[in-house]
């Protein structure tokens, strides 16, 4: 996988709190990791809610490691989006996940078309249609 | 959905630290409502890993709100079953999730077969066909 | 100690995600705890800060246990006051905590004075001076 | 504050995960920044527990502020010894820190000495009475 094919790359590191009694980073971390990738994309709190959360785990993360989430638009709908993301700790592949974010208007608790800024940022010039 | 058809039932209390900038229950927390009912069902540390986590977001959730999390088998193989989870705030549905746990031998580092009292337990007397 | 010495208490239990890979509670998590008391008396948001934190840990913590956490005002001073903290787990002390709480005006971004019907509701006629 | 007085120095960054509803960094997490600084120097899990920790707040953290905490060892006795701990983020002091150490042989349940190696490590030459 390149980088053009995932161009939104965070770093992190793992901390002694990730961990549980397994020695590992316990999997809610991972929804963390992948959501520092949302926010470093789209800001904090600036229109968007997230509808789904997938995870695929394919290996162990333990303490101190060096993460990065590589992240691309996989999916541009009308009211919502979709984000893939590829978890690498110390290199190697250990999760995969994906995010399905909604456009959201918190004034009028409705969800809202997506902007084009955001569109454009994201890298989908054309518009697919919503999942099934 | 009544009780009997999940059988699985735990309960918690949302805590101030669950909550994020936006006020409401932050995502990575259900991951772990859904992991109490997992460890719940299953005890800790006793050979099985988690595959794959899904969840999808259906109302926010506030502080101090009762939670509960309805669970069941949903498909059973040979080394892997699927748990349904739905997780209720004050009682309306906030979050439905899916675990996929993997039978896993720690000693050998490999998948196991699901264990018979396991599969008892769980109440799900047929295997079924592993996923696609 | 009896209840009338410390008349606020507050439970909770202990969560799976609250081990780390000693597979006991998390000194964090005791902050947390501790945390729950604090916000069911003072409420969220309500114009007070946490100047100072003290935790003594006196035992470890597993998964599951019941916790109590049983406060009291200590001292009472002009812009801030104490709380005292006892954390019981099934019901054996397993850490004491001091939290300094200061009266916060988010408007002006400087300390208050406590106003009095938190003094009355903490129980605390007469205002002590302000620790050395 | 030199480097030569606080020679051991972590840097973290402040994840969304961190901040709570007042959208500031939550004092728990102040106990994982300083839980980070111990576990750099003294490994994971190798014959020490928390006795205590003191945390007092300074000023608010933001999100996705540079963390760095310096730490010395401030005391040593017979089977414990203090770190004193400076959190800051951006560069501005945000809290203070003391962990109380305690030498602990898991084997037996019991405190023990502080080893030599660690004493050296930890540039204490002279063993201080143990605090009052």
């Amino acid at each position: 996988v390149t980088t053009t094919e995932f161009p939104f790359v965070i770093r992190d590191r793992v901390r002694f709190r990730d961990l549980d009694s397994s020695d590992h980073v316990n999997n809610s971390v991972y929804a963390t990791f992948v959501e520092q990738a949302r926010v470093a994309i789209l800001g904090k709190g600036t229109g968007f809610i997230l509808g789904r959360l997938e995870l695929d785990f394919r290996d162990q993360t333990r303490h101190d490691e060096e993460i990065e989430v590589h992240t691309r638009c996989s999916r541009m709908g009308e009211k919502s989006f979709d984000l893939e993301h590829r978890v690498l700790a110390s290199g190697r592949l250990v999760a995969e996940g994906r995010s399905v974010v909604v456009g959201f208007d918190r004034s009028t608790g409705r969800s809202r078309r997506i902007p084009e800024p955001v569109r454009r940022m994201l890298g989908v010039a054309t518009a697919n249609p919503e999942p099934a």
